[in-house]
C-alpha cells in the first residue's frame, strides 16, 4: 500500500478485469491497446511526477485521515493551500501531457462527497460521511485513481427524471436489498473510465421530491459485474489504433459510454440514497469543483499550444511577423485568464462545516466560462499561425515511401537547420491539440453545459448590493 | 462535348490516369477509391445541379465565348450578374454538400487569367490572352474541372523564393525549349487535385527581377507526367475508407500536396512567363476571386450547421431554450455577415480593360476576415447546442453489435417520436461539420493566411479621403 | 418650388414656429440657436451637396410621380439602383458630417407608407395610399425634410400598450371627427425633429384587436398645435451653446421629446387609422429600411473615425507602429461589414405590390447587428490609437490663457512640423465623435434594440432548408 | 497626526494653495469648486470608510514602519494579506463611488519606490531607500493622499525623451543645487492631483545612458511654488459647474495636466536621480501594481453598472427579458474576470528584497488587458438594457418647468409603483457611468496604453517552458 509507482499503477489496472466494447468488438486487453494506452499513460503522468524530484513536493503531501504521503489526487482539500494545490498541478500536468490527464473528475467527486455527505447527515441523521471517509482511506492507502460518474443520458432533456418515457434515462435505484442496492441507467462521456479502478456515481441534477430513486451516490470498481464501457469514436483514434500519424506521441485521451446494466452496490458504498433535497447541492459542489480543476488543465494545454505555434513560427521563418507575436499574446492571455480565475476561485476558498474546504463557485465559473468560448479562439490562433498543413500533412507512411518520400521531405523543409522531421512532427501534435474531438468538445462541455456556468455566476453574485450601490450614488431611497 | 451529366464527368476521370500516393501506397484506381470519391462526388455535383431543372438556371448559362450553355464554372464573369452568380452557386453549393465542392479554385484562376493575362500582352506585347482563350474554349467546351495550384511549399518564409536555399521550394521554370518548359516544384493544399481533369498553375506571391523563373502561369492535365499527387492525412479520413462512422454520407473533401517533378507544359497551355511585374497582380486578383467564393460556399456551410443545430435541438428536447436560439441567431448572424459582404463585393465589382468583371476587393476580403475567425465560432456555437455526443458517440459497429447495441439505443434515445438513428446520424454529421480537419483549417488559410487578408483591406481603402474628412469637421486646414 | 438651396431650407425651417423646450426655458429662435442649429447644418449637408457639382448626380434624381427633379430624401425607391442610392448617400453623408444627418428617418417613414398605405387599401378598401402620394407630392415638390415620429414613451413595457395603466403611454386616437383626428402621446428620441417640416407618424410595435385607436399613422407640420419639443441633455451640448471646446466645429445632433398634446390631424394626412392587423407591418418596413440606412451612414462615421485615428497617429508619432495598423484594419473591417451587408440588402431588394422596392431584411438587419455591438469597439480602438487626451484636454479658453496658455501650447505638441492647434483640434473631434451621447446610443438603440434586430434574423430566414439540408447530409429521412 | 477623519481630510485640504486653472480661470477655492469637490468626495470616500463599522478591518491596519493605525491607502505591501486587501479595498470603494476614487496612484508610487529605491542603493551605494522610508513615515503619520505624477507629454512618440526638439517633453532635471534640484516638465492625466496632498514624480518610461536628466524621481507638496495645475474639459463637467442633471449625485473624477514650472524639490525628497538603468524597473513596477488596483476598482464600478443595469430592468418592466438576463451575465463575468485576474495576481506576489512584496505581473496585466477591451463592452450592455433615455433625457429644469414638467413625467412614467423621479434618476447615473470621458478614457490607457500590457505578459511568461512541452510531446529531441 501507499504511493503508486507509474509501474505499479498500470499492473493494478492489468490485475482488474472490465467489460469493454470498441468498434463493435469486445476488448480484453485494455492495458495494452494502444488507443486505451494512451489514455492511460495520461493518468499514469500523475503517478509519475509524484515520483521525480522536480514535481513530488507539488503533488505528494501527507493526508490528515490516514497520516501517511498520499497523492493529492486522492486528497479533499482540508486548507486554501490544497485548494490552490489542485489548480497548480493541473496546470502543470495539463502541459506535460497536452491534452486531459483524467484524474480530476474522480477527485473532485471524492472532494464532494467530503463535504455534501456531511451535510445530508447532519439533515437526515444518516451516516454517509462515515462510510466515505472509509471509501476515501480506501482510495488513498492504495493510491486509486477514481471516475466521475455524473452525465446521464438524459433522454428528453425537456422532461424531468421522473418524467422521462423510459425511467432509465438517468440512473436510478432500481431494488434496495438487505446488503445494498441495484442501479441501472448508464453515464456518459466517461473520461478515463478504463484508467480508473473506482467509477463515483453522483446524481446529474437537481431533484425534486417523487425521484428519490434518482438521487443516489456511490462508488464501484470499474470492472463489476454488469458495467459496461463502451469507448466511443473520436477524430483520431485510428492513428492511435495504426500506430501511424500519431500527433501527441506519449498521451491521449478517450472516454466511454458506460452503462449500468443492473449493477450491485453494497450499502458500505453506498453515500447517497434517496436525499433529493441534496442533489443540487452534491452536483452543483462536484461541478464547481471540476469547473476550477480545468481552470488548471486548460491553461496547461494553451501553455502546450503557445509553444506548438512558437516552435512552428521559428520552423517557418514567421518568428519576426509582428501579426504573429500579438497572436501568441492573445493565446497567453487567454491561458491566464482561466488560470487567474480559478487560482481567484481557490484562494478565496472557505471552510465548510465538514472541515472541507470549498472554491469560490463565481471566480471558477467566471475561469470555465472562458474555457468555454476561448479555448476554440485559442485553438484558431494556433492553427492561425502553423499554417495549412494541419490539414493535409502526408502520411509517416508517405514519408517512408521510397518513391515519394524523398521528395515529400524536400519540399517539407521549412527554415535550415531544422531538420524536416522536427517540421513534420510539430504540425502532426498541432493537429491533434486542435482538432482531438474528445478535447475540443470538453473544453466546451466538460463541468457542464456553458449556459450551466453562466446561470451559476447570475445565481451566486449579491444582485442586492450592487443595486444598493446604484441606488445610492441616484439618490434614489427606498 | 457540351455539358457533362454527372456519370459523364466521373466516367472522364476514371479515364485518366494520375500519379496517387496515400497511405504510403500507390492509388491506381482513383475514382472507386472512398475517401477520394467522397470528394469527386462534391465536384459532381456541381454537374448534378446543371442537370436538375431547380437549379439549372443558377447554374447554366451561355458563354460568349464558344456561344453554347455552359457550367458556370468555366465562365469568367462578363458581367455583375456573373459575379452575383458565382455567390450564389457557391452558397446553393455549400449547403448542399455541407463542405467544399472543390469547382471554384480553377474558376478562380480563370478569372484572373482572363484579366491579367491580357494585362500582361499590353504591356509586354505577348500573346498569352489568346492563348489562355484557347484554352478556356477547350475548358468551357469540354465542361472540364480545374485545379488551382497556387501555394507553393515556401520553405523559410522570412525569404523571398530566390533567396531559398533549395530554388525549388516556390516552383520554377528549370528549362526552356523550343516546344514548352520544363518547371520543377510543388503545389500544396491542392484542394481537388484528383477531381479535376487540369490542374492551372500560378505563382502565390509577388516576385522582383531576378526571380523570373518563379513568374510562370500554366495549364496541364492532372495525370501528366511528372506530377505526383500525395493524399495527405485529415482527421476523419479512415471511416471514409472504412465506410463506418460517416458524418456527411454523400460528400467529402481532400487536399493532395501535388510535386511538379520537371514537369514538361507546351507553350500553347504557358500564360505567363518571366514577367515578374505581373506576379503580384496575379495572385491578388485570383486570390480575391478566391476570397469572394468563399464568401458563398462557407454561408452555405453555416447553413447546414444551423439546419444540424436546430434539428439536434429538437431532438434532445431543448428547442425551446431561449440560450440555444440566442447561439442560433449568432449562427445566421456569421452566414449572413459572409454571404452579405460577398454579395456587394460582386455587385460593386467593375470591368476590367479585358472585358472581365473583377470584385471590389475590399468587400471581398472583409467577408474572408469574418470567415477567418468567424466559422470557429460557428462550429462552437453548433457543438454547445448540440451537447457531448460530438466527441465520443459509439461506433456504428457498437451499435451494431448483439450484445451491447440494444442498449446503446436504449440510452442514446431523445424525444419520443424520434427514431434514435436519426440523432446518432445527426451527431455524426456534427462531428464532421466541426472537426474535419481540411473543412476547419481551409476556414482560416483559404484563399491566403488572414493577414492577407486584412493587409488587403488597409492597401486597398482611400485612407487619405478619410482623414480629409476628419481634418474639415476638427476645423484644420492644410 | 422645386430643390432647396441650403439657405432656402435654412429660411424655410426659420419661417416656422415650433413650440421648444431647453433646460426648463423656451425657445423661440430655433435656427440661431448655436445647439440646434448645429444639428440643423447636419441636416442642411442634404440639400448643400445636391447644389455641389460633386455629388449632385448622387443626390439629384427625377421623381416618376412628380416628374420633376427632387432630393433622393424625398424619394421612395423603385428599383435597386434606388435603394443602393440610398445606402451611398448615407456613407458620404455620415462620413461629412461625422454625425447623424438626420434626414434617412424621415425617408424611411415615407418609403414604409408606400409600400404599406397600399397593402392596407388592397384589404380594407382604403384610401390612404392615394392621399400618401398626395402627401408625397408635396414633400417632392417642396424638398421638405421629414422626421420619423415612431418611438412611444412605452410606459411598463411588460404590458401591452392597451394595457398600460395610462392610456397615452403609447401615441393612441383620443377623438374622431368630421375633417380628422385627435391624437394624444409622445414620441421620443426624435432626432432632427426642429430640422424637419414635418412629423410623420407610425405605431411603434404589432397591436392586436382592441388596440384600434394605437394603429394610427399621420404627418403634421412640426409647429403644429399642441406638438411641443423637449430637447433633452446630451453628454456635450454646453459646449455648443458656450461656443467653446467644440470638437466637431460644423455639425452637431439632437433628439427631443416630442409631445403630442391633443394634436389635431385632418384626414388627407391620416394615413392608417385602426388596422390593427398592418400596425407590425408598417414599423417592421419602417424599421428595416432605417437600419439599411444605418448600414451607409454609421460606415461613413466609421471613416472619419479612421481619419481622426490616422491623422493623431501622425501627430503623436505612431505612425509606425504596427500594433496601432492593427487597429485600423479592425475599424476599417467594420466599416466595411456594415457598408457591404447593407449594400447586399439593397441589391437583394424586391418589388412590392405598390411598386415600392423593399430591402432584403435579413442582410439589413444583419448590418445593423453588427452596428449596435462594433460601432463602440471602433470608438474604443480609435480611443486606444488617439491616446488619453480624449478624457481631460484643457480648454480652447486655458490655451488663451495668457498666463498658462503658452506653457499648455508647449507641452501639447506633438511630432516636429505639426501646428499644435492642429493636435488640439483633433483631440476634441475625437473626443465628441467617440463620447457624444446622442452617436453613441444610436448606434446601439437606433432602428430598435439589438434584440428586435437579432429577433428578425431568426424569423426571417429559412429553417427548413437548412433543416433539410443537414437531414439529407446526415442520411435521415422524414 | 493619525488617521484623518472625511472632515479633517478636507480642511487639510482647503489649508492648501495651489495654483489652479479650469476654463480660462484661475480657481483660488479648490474645495468648494462643485466640480473638483465632486472628485475630491470620491478621495473623501477612503477616509470615511476607515472611521465605518463596517468597513474599517478592511482599510486600517497597523503599520510595522510607525507601528500606529494607518490608513491602506499609504501602506506599501509586506505581505500577501496586504497585497490581496488593495484588490479587496478598490473593488469596495469602486461599488462605492461609482467611478475612480484617485487615491490609489499615490499608494502605486508608494509601492514601487519600496522596491526600487532599495535596488538602486544596492546597486549605486546612494541613501534613496532611507529617504523614502522618511516621506513613508511622513505620509503615514499625516494620513496623506498623494498622486502620481507618471505620464510625461511625450512630444513626439517616436523620439526618445533625450531626441525631443524641446527637451522639456520629458520632465527632467534643469539644474542641481547643494540644497536640491529644479525641475521642468509636465505631468498628463493627473488624476487627483487637487484632491491629493503630495504628488510623486516617477519617469514614465526606460532611458539609457545620457538621458540622466530624465532619471528622477521624488516627492512635492501639490502646492509647491511653480506647479501648476489646469483641469481640463471631461463630457459632463459643467454639470457638476451648474448644479444640474447630475448622474452620481456623490462623487466624480477630474484629471488635471499638471506643468513643473521650474520647480525646486530638495534632496531629501529625491528619490532618484539619474541611475538610467532604474528607470524601466520604476515605472514598470508602479504600473503593475496600478494594473493591478484598476483589477478591484473597475470590477466595482461594473458593479454599479450592473445594480444600474438590473434597476432599470425593474423601471422599464423588462425583468423577465431571458436576453436582458444573458447581457447582465457577461456584465456579472466581465466584473468578475477583471477581480479575479487581479485576486491571483495579488496572492501569487512575492517577497522583494527591500521587504516589499510584488504581485505576479503576468496575472494583473493580464486583468488589465480585459479591463482596456471589455469595460467599453460592459458600458455598451448596460446602455442596450436601459434603453435610448441614456442619450437625451429632458433636463431637471425642463421636468421643473411649471408648463411642461407635468407632462414630462407623465411620459417618462415606466412601471406601476416606481416613482418617475427614480427612474429618471437611474436614467441619469448611467449616462454618467457610460459616458464620462475621465473614466472611459482611462479604462482603456490607465496604466499604460493596452499594447503595454500585452507586451508585459509576452515579456514575462516563460516562453521556453512551453516549448519544451511542445517538442516533448511531439517526439522532438534537441
Amino acid at each position: 500500500m501507499g504511493l503508486k509507482t507509474k509501474e505499479e499503477y498500470i499492473e493494478s489496472l492489468r490485475a482488474m478485469n472490465p467489460t469493454v466494447y470498441m468498434f463493435g468488438q469486445r476488448i480484453t486487453n485494455v492495458v495494452d491497446n494502444p488507443r486505451i494506452r494512451a489514455g492511460i499513460e495520461a493518468t499514469a503522468a500523475t503517478y509519475e511526477l509524484a515520483e521525480m524530484d522536480e514535481y513530488k513536493d507539488l503533488i505528494v503531501t501527507t493526508s490528515p485521515l490516514i497520516n501517511e504521503p498520499v497523492n493529492r489526487f486522492t486528497l479533499p482539500p482540508s486548507s486554501i493551500e490544497d485548494l490552490v494545490a489542485r489548480v497548480k498541478i493541473n496546470r502543470t500536468l495539463g502541459r506535460r501531457v497536452g491534452t486531459c490527464h483524467q484524474r480530476c473528475t474522480g477527485l473532485d467527486c471524492l472532494c464532494a462527497l467530503s463535504i455534501v455527505t456531511y451535510n445530508i447527515d447532519q439533515e437526515h441523521g444518516t451516516e454517509y460521511h462515515q462510510r466515505f471517509l472509509e471509501f476515501l482511506k480506501h482510495v488513498q492507502k492504495n493510491d486509486l485513481t477514481c471516475n466521475a460518474g455524473v452525465t446521464d443520458a438524459k433522454g428528453d432533456r425537456s422532461l424531468s427524471p421522473g418524467a422521462q418515457p423510459d425511467p432509465d434515462m438517468y440512473l436510478r435505484v432500481v431494488e434496495k436489498k438487505a446488503d445494498g442496492i441495484v442501479v441501472r441507467g448508464a453515464k456518459v462521456h466517461q473520461t478515463g473510465s478504463l484508467s480508473s479502478h473506482e467509477i463515483i456515481v453522483l446524481p446529474t441534477r437537481a431533484l425534486k421530491p417523487g425521484e428519490e430513486d434518482y438521487a443516489v451516490a456511490f462508488a464501484v470498481p470499474t470492472d463489476t459485474k454488469g458495467l459496461i464501457h463502451v469507448v466511443g469514436r473520436s477524430t483520431l483514434d485510428l492513428r492511435e489504433i495504426e500506430g501511424c500519424d500519431i500527433g501527441n506521441r506519449l498521451y491521449s485521451k478517450y472516454c466511454p459510454t458506460v452503462i449500468f446494466d443492473d449493477v450491485f452496490v453494497p450499502w458500505e458504498r453506498v453515500f447517497m440514497c434517496g436525499e433529493v433535497k441534496f442533489a443540487s447541492q452534491m452536483v452543483l459542489t462536484f461541478s464547481s469543483f471540476h469547473r476550477q480543476s480545468h481552470g488548471g488543465c486548460k491553461a496547461g494545454k494553451i501553455d502546450c499550444m503557445i509553444g506548438a505555434a512558437l516552435t512552428m513560427m521559428e520552423y517557418n521563418g514567421t518568428a519576426g511577423a509582428s501579426h504573429h507575436r500579438q497572436k501568441l499574446i492573445d493565446m497567453i492571455h487567454r491561458a491566464e485568464t482561466l488560470y487567474g480565475c480559478s487560482l481567484a476561485a481557490s484562494y478565496e476558498g472557505k471552510k465548510q462545516p465538514s472541515g472541507t474546504f470549498f472554491i469560490d463557485p463565481v471566480l471558477a465559473n467566471a475561469s470555465k466560462i472562458h474555457e468555454g468560448k476561448e479555448m476554440a479562439e485559442a485553438i484558431r490562433l494556433m492553427v492561425d499561425i502553423a499554417g495549412g498543413f494541419v490539414s493535409d500533412l502526408p502520411s509517416d507512411r508517405d514519408f517512408e515511401n521510397p518513391e515519394v518520400g524523398g521528395l515529400l521531405r524536400k519540399y517539407m523543409k521549412g527554415v535550415d537547420g531544422v531538420p524536416v522531421e522536427n517540421r513534420i512532427r510539430m504540425f502532426r501534435l498541432i493537429e491533434k491539440l486542435a482538432l482531438e474531438s474528445a478535447d475540443f468538445v470538453s473544453d466546451i462541455h466538460g463541468g457542464g453545459s456553458p449556459e450551466a456556468h453562466r446561470v451559476t455566476i447570475l445565481r451566486e453574485v449579491d444582485l442586492e448590493e450592487k443595486k444598493k450601490a446604484a441606488k445610492r450614488l441616484a439618490g434614489i431611497e427606498e
